[in-house]
């Protein structure tokens, strides 16, 4: 691929059930991944973003995760629905969606 | 985590024997992937430097790729034995690893 203006890397950690930190699989995290390579079909924005899914990126608790480079924005507890307004706002338009920001205080 | 000066990505993608692709991991990603880990733990430059693993990057061929947020630089070929040098040059030194990088045509 080119290289991306935008590279989003969707946390699909698993871990057995039951396991204490949890994971970002067992909360949802396939799905986000899938929404965000439909709407990168969808637009056709292969020379612009790359979606890649990725191994541990470290607050599970707050998952499902989503960091976002160059400006490398974490989000958090990102669901399905979400994934237009990520493309729109930020992929697209290069403004963070506040409201799906981790705190300062985890990243 | 806290958010790390640079983030590290190293490709662990498998296929199966055979397939036309190939992947990182056919290619020595595993091993490169714990060099990276190795390193992080000896300098406990856990504040500074993020390492994790994901899927595809795409240019399967010129594995194993290693790709460095927020400069956006894919190394490709990477060995365990280049992995002091990416540390030491680009990670905490930030400059790339000019030896290593992708083509233009590439990325």
């Amino acid at each position: 691929m080119p290289r991306p203006a935008r590279h989003v890397f969707v946390c699909t950690q698993q871990r057995p059930p039951g396991h204490p930190r949890g994971s970002c699989a067992a909360q949802g995290s396939t799905a986000v991944l899938q929404a965000f390579w439909g709407e990168l079909q969808k637009r056709q924005a292969y020379e612009a973003v790359a979606i890649t899914y990725s191994g541990c990126l470290g607050p599970c608790d707050g998952g499902p995760n989503v960091v976002v480079y160059p400006e490398g924005t974490l989000y958090q507890r990102v669901t399905p629905a979400d994934v237009n307004e990520i493309f729109d706002t930020h992929l697209i338009g290069g403004q963070e969606v506040e409201r799906l920001k981790a705190s300062g205080a985890t990243w």
